[in-house]
């Protein structure tokens, strides 16, 4: 029973008040979550992508949902899909009219119907600092372009390099980002770096490299969550997913 | 010897074409970081607040380095004052005809000549979970209102007492911030769920409150970064200052 | 404006159906945690004491507010008073013609004003490993007779002594005990020993006994989620609170 | 020599005080154990099924076990066999005329004669997070169910989607469960929000889901300690077994 | 009642068969662990001395305590006293004819009436790697000589300086201990290096002496654990009093 | 050179004093820790068995390297053997005369020429806590035997079954065991509860048997260590070879 | 447009001073890191071989890059090929006319073009103390190598066999090494011990080595790192290349 | 009796072959160590200067074993003296005629006759990231300087303020600095840094600055590990007087 047949069955005295009062109450128990999202977040929701974490799901179970998430919103992300199954799933999609954009160095990519209903709105910047790192860095990619984000990549730039981290923060900065994403593995160090010379917020992601002590990332995460310098802030160990909407709802704001 | 000088002599003859640059050469090497960052992050820097932290430094000295800061930028904030300081160092501060705002359950201040420079641009949420937080919190609050933003405060707004967070959140929309800053400790839920709800950035700040497995913001961290939902980055345990400064980054840009 | 305002407007006409419908919807989102819990949680709310948490507040906020609380439920828990202010506070509250009773080794107390409304209803056994965890069980019990359970309490009974467990354990089954709270801190195995002897739920508590490796209750902890006996869940180090109040909830479903 | 036969044989004068004694004392230290169980415990073991975990175990063994539990209990769990046996055990089990019900998205099942001799008494709720904690919950469920409560799950109702709890809420509070079983990976926070709307006692169980920094099942661990909610306590990462027989024993005392 | 006296009634028909088997095995219950301990273990208890935590125990309880565990016993172990007690316990305790004797640089002291009772057998080396691990080792050799051995000890002997390894190693070899302590802390690898050398028992002891990473023991203690040579058992960080007891009960043994 | 020759040398005048100093000073640089280990160690080296870890070895060089070490010492225990390796390395020994005794549930053998030479002397306990341990207590046996010590082991004694303790220990203690190896994993209590009851050391082994938090032996080593027990002292996680050396050593000097 | 240039320019009147200024700019911040290089560490940088982590590259890949490194600079360390395609990679590039060193137990070897151009200076030890670290080592010792430096190595060298030591020592000393690369897992000791030793500096690298607690080289590098012995520095567990460059670069200096 | 005593007794028949052989085992066993020492070590030994950690000593004894260690090698390092003796203790020993210089920010100082012997030979730069870690910094000067190295400091050159490295290390490589001391708290990220850049030995020191996830210098000492940067190696947190110690070994070879 909705609010109007409620408020309907109580103004023709189908209901009395104190009928109307508790299922009215019931109601609110009921959709209370749904009603707050409705009502507060959904300019918001129409702009995220529909993720699908393909890890633990069965190939058929994979496309027939990525399928339903394109008819839905015109695109789907479908993340860290099984080494086996990436080509079979591209080629099946693709098959279907879809187009597919598969990350570089990556088991995720971006599935549409070719109509992409978001105008390009807000540029966002994404660093790797090394070749091992360009998987998470093509996540956060390929969320921001679906958000309808400009992205500037640029991979493969470390510490160790530092010389080439001032010609791809030129051409970013040039290029007008709301936010950078910054994926480093290993110390960590060039999110940092980056946040200390540029004035967009930064958003740093751990990758999963390094051994030893600090390695799988916690010497990362450790590192850029020490850091002193402002405009930096990270997500999880690998979540490029994450850094990605982060980064796009924040260049969306300002384009 | 600056560029013109040197490019100055090189015209006139003074210096030779090899003489010239050397001279160049030597000064890059000197120069390089300052250059990069007074061409490429300027318009930022000016927005930032000069933090002192004075956790580790003597009255004097604070009190000489907070006046010299608000000399040169109209204002400053002095982070986690020695208690027993605290006082005394507002107390001096306002003789010498300055205004001085004490975070509240802080001690954490704001100092300026009472000329605030920056026109309010952008506004930021900053929500707290527990009473314990509030200071972390005001941290935050003073920061993004030196930069210029702002800032609409909901403290005391728990995990255990979700309802409290609905009427806070719409206040914050209804200002129409540009990102929000929520602090929590012990199992840190309050800032998946804000970020669930809004679509706003948030800046999860996880605050060193809680005991046993997982205190001292450990859990909180945990929690936030363990996330699913889009839209939620995170700063260090207890890093109010960094969360209010990256909000601020936001919310201006959007403005 | 409350839900049966609104309703009674609407039905002498006073609003239309569509401001009914968005007065309602606003009101849902505004109250809906307060809904929620008013609807669903009603009876359980009233069984679990107030806690106050003393010790970070000052003496004359913990006063006032113990005393408002004894004013709205006939009593209120004080937890962890600082120690210089446990006897002040209890001799105050007496001065108002409260009853006070300070747990032993605890800074706990709970305070009421001598009208207990609750019938005692299910019992529960508290039991401590050594002297050092009195303090936290006694946090247990004082919790769980102020929701109206009878508490049959064993202090000192540790795994070194194991032949103290029998007697203990046959004085709780026979005051037919719901659940039993097992405080203890180092290796922590009596809450596993007493699990595997009792056919009641035990709530484990592991205490911040110990140094060392494993110190702190982190040995404790882990050795009892690791316990292979079934009828055993925990709570956090040091968590007497939670622990009296989950035996009580499950001790007077039981009665 | 049982104790009846020590003490004929010392009625009849065939051993003195001193031997009837030391008998005695020798067959207190043999079956000690055994008889603390007995006289203490046999309530509740009767209820508990018996668990065998398969994953360490060959075909043939657990094959062997699970006949030998049935005939001794009229029902097993089988729990965590492996992925390769699960399909030939269930098989060969049916053939002997036993019944077995497989968890879903689960290695780990009920094997019973068909003729469950305990009456249904409690009802247990168990609710999932996620798709990928469904497998811990259906462990939950088949030991409930194996002890002789009703179970009403409700799976992948998760804190993204908060929405989805309250409906599954409401339909456990309807079938007045005793306990509520939460599995939760990620950051576990569904286990704190559900203590804190419902006033029965909630088992909560990290999921080792979730990666980086508080996955496997850490930061849903540490939430779920942290939480400041009462009514809430916590078994071991991914022990559905022990959450489910913990909640069946709070649940049956209550019906 | 007492076992005997079970006997003699059922003896003399005041009670019946089954009366007296309902006592006896009601007696078992609760006295199981206490007649295990005095059948089983006597003769080593009669070894241990009695050990009182000073830490946590007010000055007068301490006092009363020891005095009451040497009118048991002859001897007890004072451990940790507070160091504002220390002088004054000893000295109140020599005023009752009591001979006390406080370790080197330590808290912990033998109290006894004189009449040491146990004859000496065995012997136990105590090696001590750096002046501030002397206290732990005072603890060892305290224990070690209540419980009737001759210790042969040796202190500051470190890694650095292995030179001043031979020497101890050779005057505990020609007392002929029965065992050796090793107390070191930093990277404690004094314990692996005396086990490859001798052919007693070491038993070792991290010192929670060290800073940084591994500091307070913990990287002692992993590298006593990790030791590829045969022959070194650990106990926890700081056990002084454990591995003296154990080292002594090996030695006495031998004797 | 060795020192005979260069006393000679230098006592026919072939060589001065000083000569003769320096030659013995490079022979004491170059053999010193040999000396040491001839001279001091020497009883015990020809005790302890070698030990061959298999775990990284090609199934070649471990047959060739165990026969070699059966030729020197008439015996070798070879640990940790591929599983692929070891019935082949079992045959292939056998086939040389040899014979071979492998440990139950485990990878771990004894190879011997049949001669023992090592009359028995002294007695070891081994316990294990669940059938998941039997293949680190076998190794304890294994190592023990070849020792020349009698071994009295009893498996599957799990905590939560204690009175399966009672029965196992009585025969330890009837057969004088030495020491008692416990290998047991989860919560490790059993180590505990032994060392609590009987009045030989105790050598606790966790075993890396669990799961989530304290999983991998972490909870079993932290609860031994953190036992408020005199009398037990562990080895690291697994080490069943290095308990059975130190308990064996310890058995042997007491026969 | 490079400096030169822009120089020349300059002085011929095609741009202004300002035009001038405004290229040196934009050279600066394009060349920054690069002309650093250049300038300050050129001579270091020509020492240095190029490293070609192959542990996540394809076999094409790996091949083609190093080739093109040999012909760079006549020849290059390839680090931890994958097993499989080690022979494969030799084969390949020795058809190729290129001479190729792989290192014992170990999948990295230095691949060139038998023109060694670097002439040795500097001698480097490396030493490594159980056959398990010895693949480690040979990283050590073939990036010294290939830096021109002479290795003196001695590989199973334990602390367990410490007469080992000293022979090995002696070689190192007489062949003048510069520094000494120690290589250990388990305990790690062997490092402090030679640091103790000798007066050269010592490079630790801890190996993941051991098991249980403080295993895959964490107790070996908390050992190092707590070592109170002066001269001793470390590297990353496993981190052979970085301990052999580091150890060479100081050996070259001495040379 | 020393070696040159057995030999002459030897030599005129005072002892026999067999004697003499005995004598010198004992001999060896007995001076093992010292005599590997002072063979092997003698030369460097002089290099390095006493540390008195005063940490845990008392004053008088602090000064009694200062003034002892300068009469014997004419200077001490006196590191970490209590707060409150600094003074007085600098006070007595300038008394007594010696030379004392307190490092800045520190309680770490020089003591010494004036006549430093040490020529100076090699040149240190040490680098500081932050004012806090002055202190460490100041440790590695002292230490340094004592071992007769010319030290280049430079504080407060942190990674928020790149541009201010580069003329320090100007003045470092100017200097012809042999090694290099960086001490870098929070994120560590200067030793990295500093390691691209320059072709000398860096040797870093995480400082125990920082709070939150890695404070207490975790998260420095995990990105220097991690760092992929050639030519850098660590000690352990706050470990100046080891750093100096270290590069000031290096220094002075290359002198």
């Amino acid at each position: 029973m909705d609010l109007r047949t409620i408020l309907e069955k109580f103004a023709r005295g189908a209901i009395t008040v104190e009928e109307a009062q508790k299922a009215i109450s019931i109601h609110s128990v009921e959709h209370v979550g749904g009603i707050a999202k409705l009502d507060v977040g959904r300019e918001m929701r129409r702009g995220l992508p529909e993720i699908i974490f393909a890890e633990r799901k069965e190939y058929a179970d994979t496309l027939r949902i990525a399928q339903a998430a394109v008819k839905r919103n015109g695109q789907a992300i479908v993340s860290r899909a099984k080494k086996r199954d990436l080509k079979k799933l591209a080629g099946a999609l693709k098959k279907k009219g879809l187009q597919v954009e598969i990350g570089r160095n990556s088991t995720t990519f971006l599935v549409s119907d070719g109509k992409r209903r978001q105008k390009a709105s807000g540029a966002v910047g994404v660093m790797a600092a090394g070749t091992s790192d360009i998987g998470i860095a093509e996540e956060a990619r390929l969320v921001a372009e679906s958000m309808g984000c400009k992205v500037v990549a640029s991979y493969d730039v470390g510490i160790a390099g530092m010389h080439r981290v001032f010609p791809a923060l030129k051409a970013m900065l040039e290029q007008n980002v709301g936010a950078i994403v910054v994926v480093a593995g290993m110390e960590g160090a060039l999110a940092s770096v980056v946040a200390s010379m540029v004035d967009v917020p930064v958003v740093g992601v751990p990758a999963s490299v390094g051994y030893g002590f600090g390695g799988d990332g916690i010497a990362a995460l450790a590192s850029m969550l020490q850091s002193c310098t402002l405009g930096l802030a990270v997500v999880n160990i690998d979540n490029g997913v994450g850094a990605g909407a982060f980064a796009a709802s924040i260049a969306k704001k300002r384009a």
